[in-house]
């Protein structure tokens, strides 16, 4: 039996993913498919624009039979970890492969990578460590220290989605499950305006649904995405981004001292400091343009912040890395109870519950309850009465 | 010369307030009023209405030459610190008596008080203890263990503003200035209604406000008073209370570990677990009433509540606290700005600005930029860009 795993974010479901997840069932003859995908915030340091189970819901009356939620330790985290977590859970709940979108589009160049990356491990730590001393970002030191590798690869390694598919290949090397890639369309991953009539980045999507441009942005995404977009537009009348939560994180950098600040995870020296100032400015992307540096990425930022945001220090993150990553059920179709049935009798149970996840994942609970912050008091869920969604 | 000083809230500054400070003038037979007043968050541990510049701006205008801050960690205390601080502040500010409001209205009696508790401190101290240990609060105890103490006394301890003017003669004759007191007149303190034409408590003033009784409010201040509100609510249309800060006094508690509560000052054991619990409901009242118990006053509460919305943990509190409290000048006439160069040859330095305020007395800095996030973002200061306001 083929059992697909995925790994997704689905800010918000659109025909890119339709596209993706059937032609990797197709690619990968799959008899089932999990979906591990991101919860409240994402692995860009972004709050999701619709919760976790809603989001859950499109993606498992739209072909995933069982959707888990990737801990936010791993979720709000560098691509390395993230896609070390995905494939951790992935394998823990049953899936034989993996198969993931990018820009190069076939298998074997991602295996002689992970292959050279291997073979020449310490030569590679080494360039890269002179590369980040110099001050510059990681995604930048790690192009150009493969490049300076000299020997020679196809793989175009300044991809962000081939990047993050290197490390999902080498993590399922590591777990000994199958591996396979399927080219991306049309859309590039940044793209903030639509490319192609029906395929768009979910960043521009995103755009179109903060600037009220909702009928445009539904012209990108499936029928139950819109519906789950145009359900919570209607009870609450927010699609959150960070500038529904920049009045708390201001606030809170306001009230932290700078050595409360220096707890939290990603905090890195000199930065509180910067980010003292940067907070007086009154919107989110001001406050990102007076705190962005050659050192830091807009990315690694966001995620600074969504860590203040949830209060989230070294500490906390320290501790949910060094347990197993618990698989908490989000949403689940009727093959999909059946295969929870069968793999059962393992050690493997997954919770689905938001009381035991308040127990056995307490940053994921806790990223919810913030996540709820956007929307008006009277239409706010609490963590732990939610429950897995059966489609 | 007769300097006197007074020690106030102004929260907002109503015809009670003019009646005290003229009688208070009166017979001192004043030269010159400084007055001690609350910055952004008062003893009870409620906001204040007005930003403490624009209090005390009214203030300068309607009477006081000299309007200094009494420091947050003085502020939102118990009675006998916030008398404690004030009193010292006024005299190392020059004033040679204070006078104070009292139910009681004649001196005689809080003299004859403060000499009763020096007398039977020690076993005052074991019949309180006692009471407190049964779980009642602070000034049902009090009230009590002055009444078991089987001493003949004539002031009504169960008064609140007997009780305040209590700590203030005790603290006056630890300073060496003259003390002296007058009647209150009409409304109580804790009335929520008006029973007067013209003098009605700052609470219901407050509470007029908070429900768009503005016209109704103005009859109960004088017209500058009522300019400085009018002006406020023209520039950002809100009245700060309770309401407007739950939202991150909740964001805050939600996001707090147990641990973290803990640190607060104030914060006794067993009440986390509480504030964990309260802050699901969905605004301040009833977050406040799942709160309340036997063990805690409604003030003690909300100032609780305070400190966790400035994040002053007990170090913090114990720091401030440990050091001789900062005058910080916030508002002075011509003749208030003469008696400052003549005392300036002391060792006496008011702050006069924000930024100078920062460093010398952090928590109230804080305190500000705190209150400062009820209001829109564009119409929002900034402490340290704030300087005493010259009338």
């Amino acid at each position: 039996m083929n059992i697909l795993g995925v790994v997704v974010e689905y800010n918000p479901f659109h025909y890119g993913h339709a596209f993706h997840l059937q032609a990797s069932k197709e690619k990968t003859e799959a008899d089932l498919t999990i979906a591990i995908m991101s919860g409240s915030f994402l692995q860009r340091g972004e709050p999701a624009v619709l919760s976790s189970y809603d989001r859950a819901a499109v993606a498992a009356k739209t072909g995933c039979d069982l959707v888990f939620e990737l801990p936010y330790a791993y979720a709000v985290q560098s691509a390395d970890r993230f896609a070390d977590g995905a494939v951790r859970l992935l394998k823990k709940a049953g899936a034989t492969g993996i198969c993931f979108g990018s820009e190069q589009g076939s298998i074997d160049p991602f295996l002689e990578q992970a292959d050279i990356e291997k073979t020449h491990s310490l030569q590679l730590k080494q360039i890269l460590r002179s590369k980040l001393n110099k001050g510059i970002s990681f995604p930048a030191a790690y192009s150009e220290a493969v490049n300076e590798l000299s020997v020679p690869h196809s793989l175009d390694v300044k991809q962000p989605n081939n990047i993050l598919g290197l490390h999902y290949v080498k993590s399922a090397i590591r777990e000994e499950i199958s591996v396979d890639t399927i080219q991306r369309i049309a859309a590039d991953y940044h793209d903030p305006e639509p490319t192609d009539s029906h395929i768009a980045s979910a960043t521009s999507i995103r755009i179109m649904l903060s600037s009220n441009r909702t009928k445009e942005a539904f012209a990108y995404v499936p029928e139950r995405s819109a519906s789950a977009i145009s359900e919570q537009l209607q009870a609450t009348g927010i699609i959150p981004g960070w500038e529904n939560y920049y009045p708390y994180l201001q606030y809170r950098i306001l009230t932290s001292s700078t050595e409360e600040l220096m707890k939290i995870a990603e905090c890195r020296e000199g930065i509180e400091f910067r980010l003292k100032a940067a907070a007086e400015e009154p919107d989110f992307s001001r406050f990102m343009y007076r705190l962005k540096s050659k050192r830091y990425t807009q990315t690694s930022l966001q995620r600074l912040s969504t860590h203040i945001l949830t209060n989230t220090t070294a500490a906390d993150m320290e501790q949910a890395l060094s347990v197993e990553p618990p698989l908490h059920l989000l949403a689940a179709t009727s093959a999909g109870r059946k295969h929870l049935r069968l793999i059962g009798d393992k050690d493997i149970r997954p919770t689905v519950k938001g009381s035991s996840q308040r127990k056995s994942d307490p940053l994921s609970a806790s990223a919810f309850d913030v996540h709820q912050l956007a929307f008006p008091v009277k239409s706010r869920l609490i963590s732990y009465q939610q429950h897995a969604v059966m489609i």
